[in-house]
């Protein structure tokens, strides 16, 4: 796993001046998707995944869900053999998980870069950045509403992180554009200013429709009618509620053949119960219900699984991250959605912290561990949340994407070719010797260990004579290189036209919405 | 797991003063030892583990091991029947692996609080705090050498922390107190400021023996002949080394039957190869032999398998902390431990960072989620620990403090009661409803979710009223409250005037050294 492919771009041209320019030249990396060699963590039991499953089909079959103001829906509900009775969907036992059956267990998202298209099901695991946050923070301009050009360097920082596979969506929302325009905006930045694959806007059915034409402006026609090249995030509204407006953008999803998340969105002890395993029942029960309908929509249409879980403070009403019951339902619904066959979706950089600060760290990194270790195939949020998702933090974003490094090596197991078995190293250097000059170690070093790009690892000293920064300082300073050092990556001009064209047109034909 | 067991101390007493009293009470918590309800996390399967067995058998016969300076053991060892050629022992293979059987998979240590005491090995975590730095930092004084009274403070945390188990040893090096008289006044502080168990001194073998006796004052000869009251620290000097000072410590202390762990001391890179399957195969042998060596002493002695594992950066030379390579070994020697039927011990709040900042937050809970995961039986260094081990945090020790209750909770497992199964709240609050005022939330909601004593949770505007503090901030306040509501546990009297005298008498009976 981890293959990386680099790349690297002169400055200059021709003898010595070229030479130059190698020595100082950008090099731009990009690792590929996570393939896990090694095990996920089952905690659930064979019998507590069968008591949570039959559970779970009861709720659907006494219970049901609510597919609100969505005729068209429930006609679809009641030809495939549910019982509809106003808006609320009752499936027989068994419904569900039949119709899941023909969404696919893995699909390839294809990037415009064929190198950074990703695959999601199986043992990947494919990061994203953070989705959502309305405001930004950085260590100099603190906390404030987020931009277009906020965006952008967001968009920027994930396309020159080489541990991020995914340029994700909404990564922040760019507030000084119209409520209603501002999707093309996005779907442009992350068009032009990167070649990682992307998500498409979900505020809107007429959104998601502008996402997969301007798609098909990007890779052409045909390819968008034969492949996926959309990952697209459709919440449910938990508990067991189907909004049109969702539902409408997973319907123009799945007719395209463009994937799409089918994730409840639980905050525990408000949107499900204040138990693992009644929250896990729950979202075992929408999932079904949400992979059903889409493949309902069109039969093999790509959906993901997907989780968002954090648990409220019950002193004041707070949700919270990177918390023990979060990382046991991420947990269990990796386990369910394996046995449904499908690929899984959950959280990384979660935390409640307003600041980028040990709290923040904390969280997180308890939340990037449990989606490794849970089997998720697509990490949305794995890089920048910050203060419950409210902010999306620069330096916090360099921060976690460091991190996902940690993640890809010890996801790729444990090597026991001879030469990491390193018995000849262990003969050479013998009792009371040292390993620093063998000729293992020499052969060896400068892969064998994952190195910070960021984290300081100086003597006390020389650390202190430097200013004594913390990670935040250390943080801002690569903000800075990464967008200094950024390249655009090539496109051809008529298609940067045809986009710009759209965005213009789309833009001109209805007045600017805000609020 | 986790039973909590409450104890409360009213200022005042009779009346409406007791009431008042009991509303202001000071409530000390602790929690009993974790027993998991979790599986570990097997990275290695049978033939990697078959391999790496194979290869410390190979290491153990081909290149064996030396005993510095102690002619005795090498006595110990040619009569068990390994080959030995001036220092060196070469043991045939099996012989390690079969010396180790005699070892209990299992043993209690007792506390002089018997609701303290626990039992290491098996399905249980202990947690006990940093070991050895010479620094301490709090946000107030900055980084300095450490005393005593930085010492007692940090037992005094250590007892008023609900998550930590035991006591610890060497917590920070007292340096105001000579070199060969400092342990007496650690045992001291253990046995006097708390009510925990705690670790003897192996900085020599009087110094064990020390330990030994002042735990008979403490507990009773008898009881001290009969029954484990300490689990010290036996660093092995990898690579593959074997020196005087500690093995007398662990003749010391497995001729009383108190327990040791064998740690070898590695930094990935200088005292082990740089692959994991190199160092997992030279910390078994080095394992093997210290408990085997311990077998030969005194069948049956308690000792614990340890691991101590941290990679260098290859560019500085400095030790990392909280790396992907170190987990791999961690959870690998887990196994490599079971396999051996000994007790698991590893390190929990490892980081590199000169500040308990995020840098310092991420290392710590990658290594603490590990060693929850790997199996570990006693996690050393579980709070506090900062700047590689040079520094022993106040804040930091609450910070990590608190994210122990994590590990409890997650190690629960997950509840599948019918109150876990919650089917009536999804019932009663159904499609479109909410769960915070349901029956199920309103009998569950206290005990439901863990929930932090330090993080901030609170809105926004509130946080930024109240002085917008980081996590650091928070924590010199739970400093100073622990601090502040701090009890000495009691003590009868006879006792702490023998321990007083012992330490007086043994102070008195040689000069200082110092260095």
């Amino acid at each position: 796993m981890s293959e990386v492919r680099d790349r690297r771009r002169a400055r200059g041209a021709g003898g010595g001046a070229a030479r130059r320019a190698e020595r100082t030249a950008v090099r731009i990396e990009a690792a590929r998707f996570i393939e896990r060699n090694i095990p996920n963590l089952e905690i659930l039991n064979t019998e507590a995944l069968e008591i949570i499953e039959a559970n779970a089909e009861t709720v659907l079959e006494e219970i049901g869900v609510n597919f609100v103001e969505n005729p068209a829906a429930l006609e679809l509900w009641k030809e495939a053999g549910a019982d509809v009775d106003g808006e609320r969907v009752r499936l027989p036992k068994g419904l569900a998980r039949k119709l899941c059956e023909t969404a696919p267990s893995r699909y390839t998202q294809h990037a415009r870069n064929p190198e950074r298209s990703v695959e999601i099901g199986g043992n990947t695991l494919v990061l994203a950045p953070v989705y959502g946050p309305p405001f930004v923070r950085d260590a100099i301009g603190g906390r404030r509403y987020a931009t277009i050009e906020d965006f952008r360097k967001f968009v920027k920082l994930a396309y020159m992180s080489k541990w991020i596979h995914h340029s994700g969506g909404t990564v922040c929302e760019p507030t000084d554009i119209a409520v209603n325009k501002r999707h093309l905006d996005m779907l442009h930045a992350h068009m032009t200013l990167s070649d990682k694959p992307y998500m498409g806007s979900v505020t809107e059915p007429s959104r998601a429709e502008d996402s997969v034409a301007m798609s098909k402006i990007l890779f052409g026609d045909d390819f968008v009618a034969e492949n996926t090249v959309m990952t697209s995030l459709i919440n449910i509204n938990s508990p067991l509620t189907f909004d049109s407006t969702m539902m409408g953008a997973l319907e123009v999803y799945a007719r395209s053949n463009q994937a799409a998340i089918i994730s409840p969105f639980i905050v525990g002890g408000a949107m499900a119960p204040v138990s693992v395993a009644g929250t896990l029942t729950q979202v075992l029960a929408e999932v079904m219900v949400g992979v059903a309908y889409s493949q309902l929509v069109r039969k093999g249409a790509p959906v993901v699984a997907g989780t968002f879980v954090t648990s409220i403070d019950m002193n004041s009403g707070a949700p919270t991250f990177g918390t023990p019951e979060a990382a046991q339902v991420t947990y269990g619904m990796g386990q369910l959605a394996r046995r449904l066959g499908l690929p899984y979706r959950s959280s990384g950089s979660f935390c409640g912290s307003k600041l980028p600060d040990a709290q923040a760290a904390y969280e997180t990194a308890n939340s990037l561990n449990v989606g490794l270790l849970s089997g998720v195939n697509f990490m949305l949020h794995a890089a920048g949340w910050l203060e419950g998702g409210l902010v999306a933090s620069f330096e916090k974003f360099v921060m976690d994407a460091d991190q996902l490094g940690a993640l890809h090596h010890i996801a790729k197991g444990v090597d026991l070719s001879e030469n990491g078995q390193a018995m000849d190293a262990i003969r050479e250097v013998g009792p009371g010797g040292h390993y620093l000059g063998c000729a293992h170690t020499q052969a060896n070093f400068q892969s064998a260990f994952w190195r910070s790009n960021l984290l300081d690892y100086k003597p006390f000293e020389t650390w202190a004579d430097e200013g004594a920064r913390d990670t935040v300082a250390l943080a801002s300073l690569r903000v800075d290189k990464l967008l200094n050092d950024y390249q655009q990556p090539a496109m051809d001009p008529a298609t940067r036209e045809a986009l710009d064209a759209y965005v213009a047109e789309r833009k001109a034909s209805e007045p600017d919405a805000f609020g």
